[in-house]
């Protein structure tokens, strides 16, 4: 049984592993004080262009967004969120927890616009309400869309004026700077947001998170912020040196596009096999819609997630790829589709 | 410069490594719900010797006991803790931050008893107070001292008898279990504790404590809370592995072991060499009382942790020794020391 | 100018103004244990005919409702309630601020049935997600919709069979209770719910809201809560003496009689003038849709608020009677009404 | 019975009521921004002379702490405070309930000065402890000393050196600033504080606390975080209402008055019989150290805390005085307190 169930489910790249065997008998200091975090951090500097940045490691993505959005906001300032938000949805009220509302706004492609969240701000407009404060949005987003850099020049220019601050969840963050619809960079996302996290998890790392935040107000305390939910690893060591090895020689991206490409193979060949999509979803995840039957017969080979009911014939499922995804397989299944449907 | 700071300065015992460079490949399912994670569980409650036990598996500790005493407690109840308690100092009031206050109980060795905890519970008598409700130790204490089987005895009825819960913060719990005093075992923590955690990342892991749950009323949805914290690991399984590497032949408490002979060779000798300590601790902390001249030479040499100030010309320093002290190394210090001494 | 705003213009029913001025030299008590509030728990027991619950009285609506659903929570529960509801939009996130979620559930008419719930409880299956938990429904609702009897029977069923607690937000419930349309009585609550208030602030109180708990589970340490929210009144007294006069020969309900036979009034006659309305409200509150050049010249004499836009020329207004409000006023309104429209 | 237990037992100053009676039923909007409530403010403001102050007017003391400490602090800071300081003991960890930590300082007075609270600011070093931000001290203090006017301003000035906020508790300000002992002026407080509370409930009001801000940066917002508590009254001018009429001509000052020569005559008379005393308190609360027997015996006429033991044979018991005491009650006392030794 092959996984396409999501981009975690394999250990981490080799050399990954062997970055952390190498290094591993070395004395560091705890708790991200090390010299490999503190390179690794350097180096993410370099790639974003921002010298002034903070940058802080963290091993998860639920974690990184909670210990943040709690940072950022006072106690009665509200996040907006697409009603797809993963902090809205999957995150077990993480947010919520830590005392703050999250405005939700429908939007149908996962992904928000000043038109979106607009009415949201004419709402909420007393002490009797919460006040907005952040935009939350994820990019790519949680049903493979991505950001164009005209959109997001035009969110943080809308946040701006309406001081509100723009945080980009980065958990895919690879797979959408690879898309090859993408035109944003690094460097736009830290000129555009005033916080946005780089997803290591679900791009070959072990775990790991790296949160920048570009926004001077932001940065103070924030160690304090980490250790307090938790979120500060004694070992450290082992979030820098991971990033270290993503990032000194584009292994990042490398990682990111083969998972593109993966994704593109499978999108193009069921599109070609006649069965369309739910969303267009340039990066490593697409969601086609196929009958049951079908979705029974590959079921019993490949595990996914059967996203949505389409109508009483048909159902969306959830296909994600990775830097792992073997060509091989990604074939078979192509294969598999085709064979099960001429039957 | 060779560290007895803490015993989290080097990476994993070359078998975890190993175990995880193995398992690399292989495709399982994310959030703990993997097979390795399976079997580690069911490793652990067989050294527990129970069976109905639920076990977790965190990233670290404040996060595991951060997730667990929220989890336990209603919004008016307090934990109960040492002055030296590691929730009441170095969580960066993690625990106040999900709305519980800890109730301070000041002692010299680190520990508590039912004459210690008493006075506290005759003090909280209405809804005007908080309600005492979990009394929390660690083992060892966060100043090396350990709890007898006697002791943990009389704590665990005093607490029955009280409807107070024994939580029990296992960060050094291989080297309290390996320690030359010691005569509690796994299964006695079990028996005698509502819920309690066997730390992996002092003592051998890249990360990892297992959080094990006793008492039935503690169980449900413990898995919500930890995702709600952000502690539920994507790739679970390397919690797993880890946890199996450590206990599938009693490498945990090798490793314990051996970090508790380097602090026997390190006390006995600086004792020989004329110095007392702070408080009698046998197991891998250990806290001698030097001359500050002396400190400083060693300090050149050694980094290690300048505990608080005994009188004039004297400190105390706090030595940590781990399951990757090296020999040789310890053998140093204790010769430069009755060197420097000499001088 | 003479208000419709709310049914909180005024000061006390002067009856209890009385009661306060006749008691207030005695000294009693404090923080609700005083005989004053005893006597009137006592008498609201025998009006809801459950000798069994537990009453608390409490300042206001967003206290009462904030400390009982952050008491009867877990951290990883929700509560789900209409998108109209109070606690989801007027309460500046006090609920969520407490560590909750709310389920915002999109409905027409104020008003919550089993049909509307279920889609939310199919979609919250597994840790990743909040657990819903707490159904909150207002009677009458923000809207000026009340519940009927086979519905609450309905909802309660529902939420019996689903795990979840009923909680009824009483804060205009006299209005609900005495509308010609309802059939509910104060003891069909204290069956159906598992707690819900009694509200007196908007009807005739100074201020004061009596919180009844019928689910056992829910009534231990409850004073625990209601001090740690900082509503635990000092001259508790206040409270019971307004609800002992409101209550000992059913002041309560003819003041909220005579708001309904305002809002009655108000409602039959506008639309005899010929206009609609937003939503049937046979409450105190009613919802016409007016012209908008109407409604500046009646914004001259009377003040009320502007709910929302209904087309280009037309807008809804919210008019809120009370126990204090003037039939001549009511009628001054009316002729108005009637002679603007004709010019 | 005649009851010496609190300040609050009786209702309020017939003057007060009579204010609420005349008010009674004119129209004013809800939540504070009324006229009562707005002349209030203008008046408070001229009594401390501070125009730029913001004052929000509250129900009651732990609701006014919790609002205000929880607004100023981010959530690492942490309070600090005496360890009898209401918040620390008699607030159910209200403060905690809300995120925060309260550093506990021990001291025989019930009172702060800066050689209390360094030590706390030495040991507070890292991101792995919580950050004191935030002083919190009550005057009168929870056992009747009050604060001198040099306390104050070295208090003050060691805060602004340390970047700490200093915030006063005034439940009892009033007989603070009217005690024999007194040389501390309203205006005082407010140049010395960031924010404090004057204490209506204590002093004659029914209920009331005005929250005076002095500090610009905390002023943003507030009325948020008193709607999201639960604190806005929707009949805010209740306590307008009240506030007007104990400030309007010193009403406030005279009831204060009363109250401290109440506890004058029984101070004076209860050490003339002989007795010490457990603390120097020159305020309306006195705490007489007496026989076990004699206090059996007081206890069948009065009501009054036992406080304390003190030895075997002695307890401490607190008589509070108010506005409200009768000066035959006090004789009585006295007399019986006389007798009663006598034999």
């Amino acid at each position: 049984m092959y996984s396409f169930k999501n981009d975690y489910s394999e250990g981490a790249h080799p050399r990954i592993l062997n970055a952390l065997v190498e290094s591993n008998m070395e004395q560091t200091s705890g708790y991200g004080e090390d010299i490999y975090t503190e390179r690794a951090v350097e180096l993410l500097k370099q790639k974003i262009k921002r010298d002034d940045a903070h940058i802080h490691l963290f091993v998860g993505g639920t974690q990184a967004n909670l210990t943040a959005i709690s940072a950022f906001l006072r106690p009665h300032e509200a996040a907006i969120a697409a009603n797809t938000g993963h902090i809205l949805v999957h995150e077990t009220g993480a947010i919520e927890a830590t005392g703050h509302k999250i405005i939700s706004i429908k939007v149908s492609n996962g992904k928000l616009s000043p038109e979106d969240i607009k009415p949201a701000l004419d709402e909420h407009t007393d002490e009797h309400m919460v006040k907005p404060k952040l935009v939350y949005i994820s990019n790519s987003t949680e049903i493979g869309s991505i950001y164009k850099k005209s959109e997001l020049e035009k969110l943080s220019k809308f946040c701006k004026e309406n001081k509100l601050l723009l945080y980009i969840d980065g958990a895919r963050l690879g797979s959408a700077l690879c898309s090859e619809e993408n035109d944003v960079e690094l460097s736009d996302l830290a000129r555009l947001a005033d916080a946005f996290y780089i997803g290591g998890t679900k791009n070959g790392a072990l775990m790991g998170e790296a949160m920048v935040i570009c926004n001077n107000s932001l940065k103070e305390d924030f160690r304090f912020y980490i250790k307090q939910k938790g979120a500060l690893l004694a070992k450290g060591r082992l979030l820098g040196i991971q990033f270290l090895e993503l990032f000194k020689d584009d292994l990042y991206f490398d990682l990111a596009k083969h998972a593109n490409v993966m994704a593109d193979l499978l999108r193009k060949e069921i599109s070609k096999a006649g069965y369309s999509f739910l969303t267009h979803s340039p990066s490593n995840q697409i969601f086609p819609i196929l009958p049951n039957k079908l979705i029974e017969k590959l079921g019993n080979k490949y595990s996914f997630t059967i996203w949505q009911k389409s109508d009483k014939y048909n159902s969306v499922i959830r296909l994600v790829t990775s830097w792992a995804t073997k060509e091989s397989m990604a074939l078979d299944f192509i294969n598999d589709l085709k064979n099960f449907t001429e039957v």
